[in-house]
């Protein structure tokens, strides 16, 4: 079977880190390019983080930056949760700079997609200004895309406003630009994330898990210091999980849109799960998780990462 | 001791009856005025229905009839949920008319909380128009009411839109007005009327439980007629239950807001629990109820309408 | 020929006080009632200062006290122009307590319009919240209203905001419910009373009028100083003038809404003069008038005022 | 003294043909790109029309095609009044197809941009699409432009809605992500584009300048016939004009913000002429023009296209 082709466009961010990890990784995706937004910290930051990262895994894909802040909203990162520089807690190698494109996120995403002999998917597990450049600027890649998978979104409360989740809130007018893009979504927002539960005793099993483990566990031991008591939550990761597992979700066909004019929702993602707007479905929204198999599976791939 | 003064203001609606029998026969509520606004169906009919249900009862509290429409949005009934009348399923007695006070529900509203020597407790289990209009015309009144215990809002998804819950969407401005007015405000809403369910087994109970019982069961069938079988929301009676067993419910203190901007989301109660908009507390919310222990109640209440 | 009847709703203030004046001494106009709404300054104050008009101009007419804030919107008054108390500048005499009602502005107006045997005329020369409240209290005096002729709105730029007349943005909500009453409406709004100009040679001309006219003199030296002499604008003026010599404006029936929603446009009429907006007509619009013949009707209306 | 280098990005659209005429023959203009955005017609007739023109002109500026569509809003072009190709009323030359490069013009306006040695300035007479894209991909641009003239917005009523213009309310969104650019942006919009008329017997004269002359003139007698004789508005001209001659201009320098969330207002450009916003100006905005000098200067601007 051949893999299944996708770019990744990210900001780590933690999360982000084990999802990068699980992906290239896996023998059923073939990451063929890694982009960068401001998101959970800068754009310095979360692109230097990614060169980090590849480093210490030891894969060669190909980086590029993209979008230093959203389109119209003012940019609020989440280094309260992430630490300052995105990924604090472990001590990673340097950046490996020579994979860093020197084109532009949206050039790169468009050149990969335009070359490939099959569809790509495109997997966002970031604030979506880098997907609604590319659909503004290239309209022509809509024809290569396969769907987009993203990790964003709510169908009730937020994480960023009281309606909104992180992702969507902090480029609204960028989330709306992709879900009316016309391209096939499948959305995995905080649905899915507030049941993708790994907990202590997860932890310590994949800190004995080599060295991504081992990262895993010294960064989750500082990311968000209570929860990893509570429960982490691997919202990134569900983007994966969809992609190699999509049996444990529960995936409904709707219509989701972005509101951009509330004066206390905008960001939110209504889903429109019973049909009040009358308007044609544009996503699929992962609306549920086994969080038991969710476990199982995150634990299965982290060990696989070595 | 004393039975607590209340005033209801309503539009039956199916759930609306089972609220007031409660209230009327309770031993803990002196019910001292009861008025009716449009909402589930127009305010000529669920005025009819309050005067129906009153003769039913054998209860003679004064009737006051207050608007006929929202305040600006376009007036759109939920006929389609509770039939035409608004208590389709039933051959009511006729509506006692005497009962019907000549004046406009506001002014019967303010007549009776200022001659009242304590405190009344204000408890909307409909749009919020006639409160709202209350509170405009005369803020004099708020000196003399001690809390709205009201039906309506949701902390998350709703029943109208998308984010919205039918009291509120039906008149978001004065649900704003309502919840900006300083008034101490108990919001008993989605969030507890989809756990306050009533099952055929219970159904069956309550058809024994003498006239009022027998009326509910006849009404419940015909009402959503799957909704029967899968658990029937006793939305209204969840405002009865808050004023005499409190303790069936979680309750936060915490802002709540009424997005009216929103495209999509105009209507949507936007509940702060976790603080991201830094305002006061507005509202108590009942966030959560005890499916179970309020089954019990319920029956029981309905078995004391004798 | 009989008498017009009018209702005036006003906020005294200092252009007010000159529209009253020539109201109350047209042999043209029979003034029934006048009542105040919180706007300029205070309610307690307009309240006072029409009192103290009323004793000055030694006319009986009854007032009654509406509301002392807009419905939803925060409540700013314009005392950085028309003064503290509203009516600084002349020494009046005491305020004619025994006029004013018992009863609240909207139940005068109600009662004021059903007991009369012809239609009424409505004038607001301040924000609408008690004409508002009127429509969604008693929607039944609308049977028994000839028109609405109010000072408010612009069909371009605004006074209070980049976009908004100060009548209109101090109460949009209100002025909306008023706008789609369905009530006739005439607008005479700053496209006419930017030009409805008294210049101080005019100004030395009241002066000699009478007690009015020496007490128009003393408050326009002491009302916006720099504006005596670049002209004073009578804006509450052209509301009268338009009952009493409609032929000075320039008028076209189009339809008029009030923007509720945008986030620096709040408060703006949009006057659909090119038919963008594909509605019916809900208001005739003064869009222009001869600054020339009002300037002469003006001094003439206030050569009467003994 | 050295020609001063600007980009035109455009979509003619019949007065956008006569103002690249003027900047092309100007001997103080160096056009050293023309870019395209869907508008006035779609993008591929106005980028025909553009090549079309150049060859009629007989001039060879590099031409990009830029954005097909608005970020967000619906695109509704304005076919009704340039006709379905844009240019009706003229047989003009097969477009000059080497002239259109190769790149999407955002990257080409990039490349222009970074290798000048003297700052560039951008002179949008089209909807701001391509501007907006350019700094949200490439911010480092910014440092290079020396400032934006552009033809769109207004400071009173709209021209495409009520309250807004058609340039601006094309792509909302994009206007405003260039409004808060930094860029410094001189505002030509309808304020000064009504007064800037072209009458029947200057048509008469510019008819006998030449072939540019004689091609306006037929263009002018087909575009919206009625305005023919009661004056023709040459609102792109005005851009040009500014460049030329800024002293025809009356330009007050202050905040211009797009309304985005105006249900009947969005769109709207908020001129805040008067400081109610207590925001910082972002740009210099022409509120008036000396339309007799305009005509000469417009006459004698065409009889140079030669």
């Amino acid at each position: 079977m051949s893999k299944r082709p996708i770019i990744i466009d990210t900001d780590p961010g933690i999360d982000d880190a084990l999802a990068l990890a699980i992906a290239l990784f896996s023998e059923e995706l073939d990451v063929r390019l890694i982009t960068t937004v401001a998101g959970n910290v800068s754009l310095e930051n979360v692109t230097l983080n990614t060169l980090r990262l590849l480093n210490f895994y030891g894969k060669d894909v190909p980086v590029a930056k993209g979008a230093a802040e959203p389109l119209l909203a003012e940019f609020v990162d989440a280094s309260n949760i992430h630490g300052k520089t995105g990924m604090e807690g472990y001590d990673f190698p340097e950046p490996q700079e020579e994979l860093l494109l020197p084109e532009h996120a949206v050039n790169a995403m468009r050149r990969t997609i335009m070359e490939s002999p099959e569809p790509i998917t495109l997997v966002p597990i970031a604030t979506l200004t880098n997907i609604a450049l590319l659909f503004a600027m290239y309209p022509e890649v809509k024809g290569n895309i396969r769907e987009i998978v993203m990790m964003g979104g709510s169908a009730s409360r937020g994480n960023k406003g009281v309606m909104s989740e992180f992702n969507i809130a902090t480029d609204p007018e960028a989330a709306q630009m992709v879900f009316q893009s016309g391209v096939p979504i499948v959305m995995a927002g905080l649905d899915v994330g507030l049941k993708a539960l790994v907990y202590p005793e997860d932890s310590e099993e994949i800190r004995t898990m080599g060295k991504v483990g081992d990262m895993a566990y010294h960064m989750f031991k500082r990311y968000r210091g209570g929860s990893f008591n509570t429960g982490l939550k691997m919202y990134d990761s569900c983007a994966i999980a969809y992609l190699l597992c999509p049996e444990l979700f529960e995936v409904v066909e709707t219509y989701v849109g972005v509101e951009l004019r509330g004066a206390m929702t905008a960001g939110c993602t209504v889903v429109d799960l019973r049909g009040y707007l009358h308007r044609e479905p544009n996503a699929r929204v992962c609306i549920d998780v086994d969080g038991e198999k969710f476990r199982r599976w995150f634990k299965n791939a982290v060990s696989k990462c070595i």
